[in-house]
């Protein structure tokens, strides 16, 4: 069969009446995870979805699934969504556009009365940002089976309110089980949130997987002495250690390029006054690769890399490992879907993995999983000045529906 | 006429006794400038003053003059002293030695019925620390002209109580003018801060001055971002560049050694996330020197240090200078009659410079001043552990006594 296209337009527009629920005069949007502003998010896309004919299903944490049923409705369906959360200063397409991709293809199927074999899903995951409630990707966690169900209900914001208890109030806390129910395929439509894929020219990165993750916490510690008297000679400067040490993290990651990250993103400096020879500096250290071995191959290089500073310098330092996240390759078929399609439809493309964690890194633990990635413009994301051009998102939505109707069956 | 000896264990036990007030579990002092303790402390200095039959005046900043009558009593005074106020962790002896070996000198003096031809005086000056109101050295500094009495009386503490409503809450808003008189000479004991004289097996440090100052405020701007997507050779990491320039800073000092320090006390990093590189850092730079020419050309390498880091790194970087103490040299009769002294009692001595602020800076600046170092366990102080011998006490205190009968007339 041929495959029709998508309407970008009506994607396009769909993507900026979403984005008027926690719209801020920046022009980006705060939509904290099942805040009033959340539910309203909640409401239309339910509306939409039942409009468009999907019955639409609310499990017990929160997550939404709008179902178009198949000619075989026993078939596990195939799956597509992201979330409709966002950071405090978040913009309007992290999580909204594979939501509303998954939706715009659910209308195409229905413009042009295509019927799939196994049934289609669009899902909406409670709760993916962990800015309000931690940890992030928690919902489409559980439905993994990575977290408990009762503990994840019972995270704490920042006032006390727990996640369900604000389910219950918005109106959310469905009674479906969350997960336990076979998943044909998922696949979750993104902006890349990395500068790949503009600076080269694509308009597709097909994800072949996610960085594994290590994080750790390092606490060197020296003499903290006046900033005056003592020569520098006998100093035990912690910052000046911590500083090498933070040189060093970015050394590991330039050694791992192009795959490898390292980042020193939290510092504190004990007692942090102006005339005062630190005595102390903690940080942490974030660090990601694609394959298993080389991340951790980092870590190693990380704790000789401290180890020397801290001889070098007089120092001690404690590395703690605190994360870890495997490295998650997506499944062959699945990415060879989304190769497929975008072959087919003749868009610049590359393979790319991700850098950042996505509810489908969740999903990819139970079933067979693959992303698509649309530029972002400078790679800017977590901001409200976030922004994809329209004709690219469009692009992402037909790959999007290509590859459900590759595995669906049409 | 011979010289008498100071009785080292009164003065032992009158530092000990002075101790008790803001007393902390670990054995060091909290007595943050015009508190309770501080009154207190101030309280028994004026008693122990009165008794070892001085006359007692506090002038508008608070400061204590215990003033001994001379043969000459029109004849400007020679003034010894310190300060009493404490850093919130501090210790036993810095500034209450160089308090309470004046009045020692003055109750030996008493001991052995010497009369001297011009007055003699102890000092406690308010507020030397900075601890609880900026700047540190205020009453000082407005004795000797270098700040302005009514805004210095306006200086707030975080709560905003201001220094010149605590100085009447606790009873200290003297009457007496600030400054504007005569003085014969100035001398300040004091621990050295610092390790040399411990690690040279020296007993007094001769302070031939106190090192010039500059201060910086630096601001790396780089492009927040996520941790995860941008690969390393795109990210612009004002973390990273900070790092470098933090290193520079000390390569600055190293490379003025032995007279430079340089020192980065304080760090702020944002937005200061584990997960995102950063895209601001602001961090101090302390820069000091005995030579001011050699100091302005450590400013002049720190500005251009930051500047190629931040060409290197694609980062923008703003560097303030905020602080500008010259170097301060002391006067050579002064510092004469502490090395008479010194040699006259036989101690082991070296020539030293003040990598510290003192009252003794300001003073410096409108009287002939002379400061007389001794060392500290380890060159620590600001610390509760902070720690002198009594013996090296007793020495600091002899060689003043020495330089005092010297300038005022035995």
């Amino acid at each position: 069969m041929s495959i029709p296209a998508i309407d970008g337009e009506r994607l396009w527009s769909t993507l900026m009446e979403m984005a008027r629920f926690g719209a801020t005069p920046k022009g980006g949007v705060c939509r904290l995870a099942l805040t009033d502003e959340d539910k309203a998010a909640r409401d239309l896309f339910s509306r939409w979805c039942a409009e468009a004919g999907c019955s639409v299903t609310v499990d017990r944490m929160g997550n939404v699934f709008a179902r178009r049923s198949g000619r075989d409705d026993a078939l596990p369906p195939v799956v597509m969504g992201s979330h409709l959360d966002s950071q405090p200063t978040g913009g309007k397409f992290d999580g909204a556009y594979g939501v509303l991709a998954g939706l715009e293809v659910v209308r195409t199927l229905n413009d042009h009365a295509i019927e799939t074999e196994a049934p289609v899903e669009v899902v909406s995951w409670t709760n993916e940002e962990g800015s309000r409630f931690q940890p992030p990707m928690v919902a489409s966690g559980v439905f993994a089976g990575a977290f408990d169900l009762e503990e994840s209900l019972a995270a704490k914001d920042l006032e006390g309110n727990t996640l369900g208890g604000e389910l219950a109030r918005i109106g959310y806390a469905g009674s479906a089980e969350v997960g336990g129910r076979p998943v044909a395929a998922y696949f979750e439509p993104h902006i890349e949130q990395g500068p790949i894929l503009e600076t080269e020219g694509k308009v597709i990165g097909v994800v072949t997987g996610a960085l594994g993750q290590r994080w750790y916490e390092a606490t060197v510690t020296g003499q903290e002495t006046h900033a005056g008297p003592p020569p520098m000679d006998v100093r035990r400067d912690a910052l000046v250690g911590a500083a090498r040490m933070i040189g060093e993290v970015r050394r590991i990651g330039v050694e791992h390029a192009p795959d490898g990250r390292s980042t020193v993103g939290f510092v504190t400096v004990h007692p942090n006054s102006r005339n005062v020879v630190p005595g102390s500096v903690f940080f942490s250290v974030d660090l990601r690769h694609p394959d298993d071995a080389a991340l951790a191959a980092m870590g190693e290089a990380l704790r000789e890399a401290c180890n020397a500073v801290a001889g070098d310098e007089g120092l001690e330092v404690k590395l703690e490992e605190i994360l870890y996240f495997p490295a998650q390759p997506f499944d062959p078929d699945c990415v060879r879907a989304v190769r497929e399609g975008v072959e087919a439809l003749g868009y610049a493309h590359r393979d790319i993995v991700s850098g950042a964690g996505h509810d489908a890194v969740n999903l990819a633990r139970v079933a067979p999983t693959g992303m698509i990635f649309v530029p972002c413009e400078g790679g800017i994301s977590h901001a409200e000045i976030e922004y994809a051009k329209p004709e690219d998102l469009a692009a992402g939505c037909n790959v999007l529906l290509y590859a459900v109707l590759e595995r669906a069956g049409a």
